[in-house]
């Protein structure tokens, strides 16, 4: 193998392909990343087996060749050299050679053996607006439990019909939904791992204004602009998240969102932790009155309403409350409470596309 | 107690005295702070025991009075507070209310018992100029080390005669000295717990531009604009630091920092960390070589020299070498080799008033 490229445009290629790479793990093979000359392109490919990130560099190649290096080490070595060319070689001790005017380096490699990247998907293709799609994940994304172990706690479910899509995320204490109209030609629901989707939306922001995707029956492909990226789906049937949205409303005000994230964030340095954060919310006329008090002390806000519906008083996490909060876009925010009072809802005034679903702790 | 104040003016005070505050404590006093109201102005103390910091609110009180509340907390809920005017006060019952138009908050409150402050320091006082003494301090403290459990290692020296003063650091394999040109009419030595006097300085940085401080027996007085800072000494004598500095330099020569720092940045990357990070350096003619390997790989770098002495070679880690560049000011930096081979010395070009000596690891 011998190639000659900048330094910015493989740095570039691997700063993606890294964050495929995990720690995590007792396979030396997944602390690799393959490096591929062909002879228009070189393709850098990394996988910790959720997810496999494929990067592709438009070079000539003088002699192709594959072989895998310590992705981490190769990755600073690069970041840590100085702008211009940079020549890489392999020789006959296997060793590859990383080479500028002033400097050299010589790391093990070893030749491609079984590099466990993902197979290429079959299945339907979709696209959709970059913002809208990354907005979404982001939203629905902060009810998903990070510790659950079962796959529908864990993952973010992704309802695609032929008039919308919907993302939902739960853990079980709570549901977050973002909805968008959108035409799509196919219908398709599945399950992805949340920390996974929430590396992958944070690449896609560098990325296209339309994220194109292919979804097969075991995984999901993005096609990036210069790149691909794999990522394995949950097993598994999703919750019946749809009843608790459906109950007929109560009380129903609107509330400066700035205001409520203030008070609250102040109501949490006093409330319970070993009573899931618990703070009481009292409707009376055009005041919300939110209390809350455990053995280091006691402390009550108010907060005057633009607009109210029946009195009312209901118990809630406020950590789990602040996170449907600050997932609100707009300067304000409807709270919503339903017949039986088992869950308080929170939308954006405008519109219902986010609505967050919390449990009340009294009931 | 019952006093008002507004919020900026209070939360200044707290940001100051809370980093006097540990959570590394199982005495409950530690975790509190003092307040004490006085007739025409508001006392704040924290201590661990090691560092004392005092702060003082110039304000007319309604009612005076001493309490202790838990710092964390209360330090929480005032900066999450709007700005506008806050009413303190305590009841019966042994609370303290904090109160402004839309929020109250009661926290348990103790009487003030023992609080553990540090006491008044008798002693010689000293000025010194706030930029000069803290970039000392930053330089000086970078040879000290964390761990060590022997004063002399984890304390930073410092040295006052009449002509100048010294800061000197050493974790026992490095040591760094720092050294200014003040008349001073008295003379002292003393021996500062590195982490606290690190603190300090970023204190101070905040500061008068002239710090002004008493040393005492067994501790040090800081007097700010409106607080004090106490510190307690290290206890014992300092190594004997000065002799290899007194030795003939064999070569000597002048390097571009930040290209040395951009090579050994890499060299450390591969670098064998079971063996003191260990990098090779040669000065052969108007070259700088440098060279390490462990068994992930092999790194070598050339940088030319302006300026050249005698050839040599010698062995150092390359993270004590780093740290000493860093602390250099300048674009050029002056490495000097003794006869007898033992050290390398670093300082600047222009003068020696910060000197770095860190051990050959070949002798």
């Amino acid at each position: 193998m011998r190639f000659t490229c900048s330094k910015k445009d493989i740095y570039e290629k691997l700063n993606l392909v890294i964050k495929s790479i995990t720690n995590r793990t007792t396979m030396p093979i997944l602390k690799g990343i393959l490096i591929e000359a062909k002879e228009e392109e070189i393709l850098i490919k990394g996988t910790d087996l959720e997810i496999s990130i494929l990067s592709k560099l438009k070079i000539k190649n003088d002699e192709v060749g594959k072989i895998i290096v310590n992705a981490k080490l190769f990755y600073e070595i690069i970041r840590k050299l100085p702008e211009g060319n940079i020549e890489f070689f392999t020789d006959e001790s296997k060793k590859l050679h990383i080479k500028n005017l002033n400097s050299e380096f010589e790391l093990e490699y070893l030749e491609e053996e079984k590099f466990p990247f993902a197979k290429e998907v079959k299945g339907e293709k979709f696209s959709f607006d970059r913002d809208i799609l990354c907005n979404m994940i982001k939203k629905s994304s902060s009810c998903v439990s990070r510790e659950s172990t079962k796959n529908a706690l864990r993952g973010l479910y992704i309802e695609i019909n032929k008039t919308g899509i919907s993302l939902v995320g739960s853990d079980g204490y709570r549901i977050a939904i973002t909805k968008e109209n959108i035409i799509n030609e196919q219908e398709k629901d599945i399950l992805v791992p949340v920390e996974n989707i929430l590396n992958i939306e944070k690449i896609l922001r560098e990325e296209k204004e339309t994220v194109e995707l292919i979804i097969g029956e075991k995984d999901i492909k993005f096609e990036l602009k210069e790149g691909e990226i794999y990522l394995k789906l949950l097993e598994g049937t999703y919750i019946d998240y749809k009843k608790p949205f459906l109950e007929e409303m109560k009380t129903e005000v609107i509330i400066n969102k700035n205001d409520l994230i203030n008070a609250v964030e102040r109501m949490y340095l006093l409330s319970p932790e070993k009573k899931n954060n618990k703070i009481i919310l009292r409707l009376i006329n055009n005041l919300l009155k939110i209390e809350t008090s455990s053995d280091i002390g006691y402390a009550k806000e108010e907060i005057i309403l633009d607009k109210m519906g029946e009195d009312n008083e209901f118990a809630i996490n406020c950590k789990f409350l602040l996170d449907a909060i600050k997932n609100i876009d707009g300067e304000e925010l409807k709270l919503k409470i339903g017949k039986n009072e088992r869950f308080i809802l929170i939308e954006e005034v405008e519109n219902d596309r986010s609505q967050f679903l919390i449990m009340n702790l009294k009931k």
